[in-house]
C-alpha cells in the first residue's frame, strides 16, 4: 500500500511498550483544521493536550484552501449585507447539502451552533468583511467575504431563495493560510503542546482493545506517548493515495488535481480500521471541474460526446463535475459564443472553434446531428426564457449565436479535475470512532476528514461545509475526550 | 444496526472462553455455494472440517439463483456445441468483466483452471446438456445449458465475437437448488461436519490478535468452537441490510428486490471489520431490472426523463440497470411498438399507451419535441442499419413504426430493481483476509460474497460469475487453510 511506511493498521500491543516517552491526557493526531479546533478546546477544558503533526509545521489541508467556511443562522457578516437567514432555513438547505446519507445530528447540531462556531472563529483573530460578492465564483479574489457557495441558485433549491453562507477571511485571494495561522497560534495559546516532524505509525491498545496510546517517529527515533483519555485521529483523508482509491473510491482516479497535502495519504483511517472501527461512505468525494469564471460561461451549454445536455450548468460545481463523470463518463465539453468566451482561471484548453454548429459537432467526433439539434433546441427555449429539460435558471438562459463557437475542452485527461476523498471513520458527532455494531472503540476518536463528516456527497456539496465540519466538530471531539474517563496503566511503567 | 443480534464486530478474547465446545482444524462459517466447494476441498485434504449454518438448512444464495455457473476456456460443452475458446480469450473477456479494480491474479486463475473447475462440479454429478440457447435471454427456461450471460455480444465486446460462457445444469427453469444439493452432498461425502441453526455470533482471538475460533449459538445455547488451522467467513454479502447500504452503497438503496438470502445481512464482514480487516469495493453492486425477455424489446429504445437515450439496449442487464440509475437518475422507460411489445418476465407495467409518439411524449411529461426528435433520428438511422450513438447492434436496429406505441415502465418505484453487493472483506484470492496495509489477519479466510471477489463492478458482470467465484475461490481456499500453520490453545482447557 502507497505511503504505509511502518504497518499503520496493525495494532500495537501495549505490552511491548516497555516505557512511555510522554503522557498526556489528549492525543491529537494532525494539526489541521480539526486537529488544531480540538486541541484549543481539550486544552481550554483544562487538559493536557499534546498535538503530533507529521509535517514540519501544522495546517493541513486547509492551508492550501480558499479558506471558505459555511456559516449561518443570522452571522454579523450576514446581517451586515442586508441577507436574512434562520437556523430553520439554514437546516433546510444543509439537510440536502449533507446529501442523503448524512447524519441528521450532526446537521442539527452544525446549524444551531453556526453563529456561536463563527464568533469562535472572530475570537480567535479571523476577520471577515461586511460585503457581499455578487457573482458565481468558486471563491471571491477580492476582500469579500460573503458569498453563494453551493446550490443555494440553481434548480431544485431557488425557491425559496436560502441566504448566501460562504464566509471568506477579509484578504485578497485565497484565505486558508491565514485562517490555520489563526488556529495554530490559538493551539499554542490554550496552552497545548506541539511536536512538528512526528508521523505516528502505529495506536497502541490494551487487551480490552482500548486505544491507550500511539508508537510515532521524530526523525527515525522511536516515541511513544500514552494517552490517558483518548486519541483523536484528525490526519486527512486518503485522495493522495492511490491504492486506496481504486479499492475504495476508484471514481476519484481521473482526478489530476489532489484537493489536499501528501499527508491525505489514509493512514489514520487506515489505523483506525485496523483497530476495527468502521470506515463508511468510502466511495463519495468531490470533483472539481472548474468552467467558470468568467461566470458568463454559466450561459453555455455542457455536453457530453452525443451532444446531449446532462445537467443544469449553473449548479454548482461539485454537481456539474460529478455529471461530467457520472453521467457523461468524463466526456464533456461546455459550448460557447464568441460573446461568452474567456479564459477559466482552471486554464480549460479549447477542443474545437468553428464558424458553425455544424462544424463544431464535425470537429468534436459527434453524431450528425446531434449538437445540431441540441443547440437549436436550446435556443429556441433560451430565447423564451425556458430550460424544461435541466431548469438552467433564466438569469443564465441565452441563445448561442454569436459565431465563432467553440467547445472548452472539459474532459477527463484533458482539463483538470481536482478531487477529495468524503468517506472515513464511522464517528458520532462528538467524535467517537465506532465498530460495524455501532459501538464505540474505547479511546479512540476521530474528526476532519479522517471521519465520515457532515457532507456525504460531492453532487451536494457547498464549498465551506469542509473547514466548517472540521472545526466544528473537531471541537466537539476535544471537548468530549477531555472530559472522558482517565486510563491509567495498570503496570504502571516508567515516563522516560 | 439491523440484523445486529450480539455483537458481530466485538471479538471476543480468548481468556473468555473458559472451554471449547468442539476442536476442528477448519471451521466454516455459512454452508452457500462458497463455504460448500470449501469444506469439500478442505475435507478431501485431509482436514478435519466443520461447517456452522445459521438457516436449518444450506443453501444460501446460489440455492434460489438460476445456477448459471461462467466457466470457458473450451469446455466440453462449449466444444459439443461448435464453440471454440481459449484460456486467453476468456482472460480477455473476464478482465474487463471483472471491472477496473479487479485482482488480476483473481481473474488468471479462475481463467486457467476453468475446464478443470467445470470437471469439479460434474464429479459432484452436477449435469449439462450440449445444447446452445440461441436467445438473449437472462437465463435460459428450457433445459439448454450453454448461453450468453454477459455484454460478450454488445458493444464494446462483440468484435472479436466471445464464446458462449454461461453455463445451467440440465434442467428446465431455475436450477440453483439443483446445483446446492450436488454440492451439500459433496460436503457430507467429503466427510466434513455440519451444524445448521448455528448462527456464528462473534470471532474469538487471541492475544495477539489471532482468530482461534467462534462464538456461536445454537437455539439459544451457547456453543465455542475452536479452529485450529483457521475460520473461513462464507457467510454471504449484505444486501439485507439496510443500514450497511446506507453507509457503503446507497445506490443499492432503491432496489426492492434482494439478489440474496435474509441472511445476506453482512454479518461475515461485520465481524471481519471488527478484528480489523478491510472491507473493500463497498459501493459496488449488481441492478437488475430487466426487460427482456420478449428479446424483441431489445428492438425498443431506452429514455430517460427528458426522453433521451443512455445507453445500448442490448448491453447485458447489469449494464443497462447501472445506466438506469446513475445515468437516467432512476427515471427509465422502455419506448416499444406494437410489434415488438410483449409481456415481461419482470411484470412491467406500462406507463403509457399512445398513438403516436408526440402523445407519448405528453403523457410521460418528457419536454416538447424531446421524445419525437429521439425516435426520429433513431428510426432514421436504425433504417440504415446504425446506431453511431450507442452501437447498439445491427441485429436489434428497426425503426419503431407500428403503432400504437408504449412505454414499459422502468421507473425506481413503479418497477422491480433486483439488487446485490460486490463489496466485502479484501483477501487474497487464496482466501486469507487482509488489513487496510495489505497483511493477513492470522487464523482468519473470507470467500464467496463475504469477500470483494471475482467481479467488481455490476455493469460488466455477466451471470454466472458469483457462483463461478464462490466456488473456485472456495475451494482454494478450503485447501489453504487445511495447509495452514496449527495453533493449539496454550491454555490446553478442556473440551467438553
Amino acid at each position: 500500500m502507497s505511503g504505509s511506511g511502518g504497518h499503520p493498521a496493525r495494532p500495537l500491543p501495549v505490552s511491548e511498550v516497555p516505557a512511555w516517552d510522554r503522557v498526556h491526557d489528549v492525543v491529537i493526531v494532525g494539526h489541521g483544521a480539526a486537529g488544531g479546533a480540538a486541541a484549543i478546546e481539550a486544552a481550554q477544558a483544562g487538559a493536557d493536550v499534546v498535538v503530533l503533526e507529521r509535517m514540519s509545521r501544522g495546517g493541513g489541508a486547509t492551508a492550501l484552501s480558499t479558506g471558505l467556511v459555511y456559516f449561518g443562522g443570522g452571522t454579523e457578516i450576514q446581517k451586515a449585507c442586508g441577507f436574512e437567514d434562520s437556523v430553520e432555513a439554514m437546516q433546510d438547505y444543509v439537510e440536502k447539502a449533507a446529501g442523503a446519507q448524512a447524519d441528521p445530528e450532526r446537521v442539527r447540531l452544525y446549524c444551531e451552533n453556526s453563529v456561536e462556531h463563527f464568533e469562535w472563529f472572530r475570537a480567535l483573530g479571523v476577520r471577515f468583511s461586511p460585503r457581499f460578492h455578487d457573482h458565481k465564483v468558486t471563491h471571491p479574489l477580492t476582500d469579500d467575504s460573503l458569498v453563494y457557495t453551493g446550490n443555494e441558485l440553481a434548480w431544485p433549491h431557488a425557491e425559496p431563495r436560502p441566504a448566501p453562507r460562504g464566509h471568506k477571511p477579509a484578504q485578497e485571494g485565497e484565505a486558508g493560510g491565514a485562517l490555520m495561522e489563526a488556529i495554530l497560534a490559538g493551539t499554542d495559546q490554550a496552552g497545548a503542546a506541539v511536536v512538528n516532524d512526528c508521523m505516528v505509525e502505529r495506536l497502541v491498545v490494551d487487551e480490552a482493545g482500548r486505544v491507550v496510546g500511539v508508537f510515532a517517529r521524530v526523525f527515525g527515533e522511536s516515541l511513544t506517548v500514552q494517552a490517558r483519555r483518548g486519541v483523536l485521529l484528525a490526519a486527512g483523508g486518503f485522495i493522495a493515495n492511490k491504492e486506496m482509491l481504486a479499492q475504495h473510491a476508484p471514481d476519484l482516479l481521473v482526478c489530476n488535481y489532489q484537493v489536499g497535502t501528501a499527508a491525505d495519504d489514509g493512514r489514520g483511517i487506515r489505523m483506525g480500521v485496523g483497530v476495527g472501527a468502521e470506515a463508511v461512505n468510502m466511495s463519495e468525494g468531490l470533483f472539481i471541474n472548474s468552467y467558470y469564471p468568467p461566470e458568463s460561461h454559466l450561459k453555455g451549454i455542457l455536453v457530453d460526446g452525443n451532444g446531449q445536455r446532462f445537467v443544469n450548468e449553473d449548479a454548482y460545481v461539485g454537481r456539474t463535475s460529478d455529471a461530467m463523470i457520472r453521467k457523461a463518463d468524463g466526456i464533456a465539453f461546455l459550448i460557447v459564443d464568441d460573446e461568452i468566451y474567456g479564459p477559466t482561471q482552471a486554464l480549460h484548453k479549447l477542443a474545437a472553434v468553428e464558424e458553425t454548429i455544424e462544424a463544431l459537432e464535425r470537429a468534436l467526433e459527434m453524431p450528425e446531428g446531434s449538437l445540431v439539434h441540441t443547440v437549436a433546441r436550446y435556443n429556441e427555449l433560451a430565447e423564451r426564457g425556458e430550460d424544461p429539460w435541466f431548469h438552467k435558471t433564466a438569469r443564465w438562459l441565452r441563445p448561442l449565436s454569436a459565431a465563432p463557437f467553440a467547445a472548452v475542452d472539459c474532459r477527463v485527461g484533458r482539463s483538470i479535475y481536482g478531487g477529495m476523498t468524503l468517506g472515513g471513520l464511522a464517528a458520532t458527532a462528538t467524535g467517537e470512532a465506532l465498530n460495524p455494531d455501532g459501538e464505540p472503540i474505547v479511546g479512540l476518536y476521530a474528526a476532519g476528514r479522517t471521519a465520515a463528516g457532515l457532507c456525504r456527497e460531492g453532487r451536494t456539496y457547498a464549498s465551506g461545509l469542509s473547514i466548517g465540519d472540521a472545526t466544528y466538530f473537531g471541537r466537539l471531539a476535544g471537548r468530549r475526550i477531555a472530559a472522558a474517563e482517565p486510563w491509567s496503566d495498570p503496570r504502571r511503567p516508567p515516563v522516560k
